[in-house]
């Protein structure tokens, strides 16, 4: 279904600090590998050659809640879901569960909107529509998976 | 003054990403380096063993606003101040100011809560209480400051 | 065969730097994730509850040597050879190939020396014999391979 | 001196690991920092406008020998020095001294050897002569102090 990507991710020694739990900035990273993940499963790479002009996309804004920590070898699972898709910003909601606990446990809540960016000739970005072959693989997931 | 403080980064090459900005999950970094050094203001580690029993600040919500990217070597200045305090949670604002423009121009707004929690015989983390030593160095800032 | 383990790793937007390549930093990172992979392949956590005392592996040596970049995107395969085990230490060799390229290409070749320590009652770390039920697991691989 | 520089680095939260040390890896970004403090030392930036065409200098050997840990807030002197220069590369040695031990103690030891590349049309990488803007202001450190 085009509104949402599911990833899995072990909890890798690196991603852990000293007080035995997974750094909170590695959520943030979790989030983008979902992203990016949903990206190729349309067909396209978030780093797109497909279109032209190329386009980037930066983040406005990212925000996540968590719950109950990570650690080493935890496995999660990222749930994308498309919230909202505007002419030239998309935003994600992400669901983390800790799937070796019986049952799996909800773990953080995350959301991120990312705006559609083309770079101009001195180099610096300037929003842009989202390149329509982009835009109408994208759909809003249903009300209810968004509660 | 005990509810705010600043810190200077020059962003590193390590934090760029191939979009050629800093990767948005260092900004939740640098928030944290400015939290402890806050904490290094007030005469403690976050990593505090004045406090009997120790206590350890994990992250409830952490969220951030981007308005202009930053760029490897740029300076950027994270201004904390302290939004909220409960009992048991501390809440944060920054404000991320890149230094090598003229003037100087807001890039970024970020947003954290954390909890203090104590160990459990278990190895499990419980909210518990500030400790009142710390408790009573940290002040609210004020309202015009948090607009 | 206990004297190799392989893993393959997809390089994240976040691994990669301004240079629109992979930051060197990471091969260290994946060479460790080869590693805890290969100690889960035994049947343990690199960070271990089944030995008595429990033990760590902090680095003594780490080496790589670089070839070609690699780029977001590509799929990375990471081969640990164990090239060597004393009573205390075990090093290691890595060979990273980029496999989405026809044929799969040798991008770098990394080391790895660590040594087995369990903590002292203040704290501190010293070396100690491997505990037996892992080194006995453990073979150093046959010498065609480590050429 | 053209041969040498040092940088201060107080260990940050997120560079521990659950082992309560800081990750190896970060080593190594701790070594390109005080590269890039160097070339800016010299009047460049590692990111180098001032030459034309622009020029990279990506790793082709990284390496690292650790004597001692490194905790969280400690400080961490890192001490450059220039062990070669050819007409394509350079190569340094860094040592790491943890500063708040009495007498400061070297923890580390690291090495790292450049290349200097130019961009080609179809984009790839070419190793090509240091600039001699750059080369010229680059000595080899003494040899007593390289041992």
């Amino acid at each position: 279904m085009p509104y949402e990507f599911k990833v899995i991710r072990r909890v890798e020694f690196a991603e852990t600090d000293m007080a035995g739990i997974m750094h909170f900035s590695n959520y943030f990273r979790f989030m983008e590998t979902a992203e990016h993940g949903f990206f190729r499963s349309l067909g396209f790479s978030i780093v797109t050659n497909e279109v032209e002009p190329p386009v980037g996309w930066p983040r406005v804004h990212a925000g996540c809640d968590f719950k109950a920590p990570l650690r080493f070898e935890d496995e999660v699972e990222i749930h994308l879901l498309v919230s909202e898709k505007k002419s030239k910003s998309i935003s994600y909601r992400f669901q983390f569960r800790k799937l070796n606990a019986s049952p799996p446990v909800e773990v953080a809540r995350g959301a991120l909107t990312v705006v559609c960016v083309s770079h101009r000739p001195d180099g610096r970005m300037a929003a842009c529509a989202i390149p329509p072959q982009i835009a109408h693989k994208i759909n809003v997931a249903p009300a209810e998976l968004l509660k």
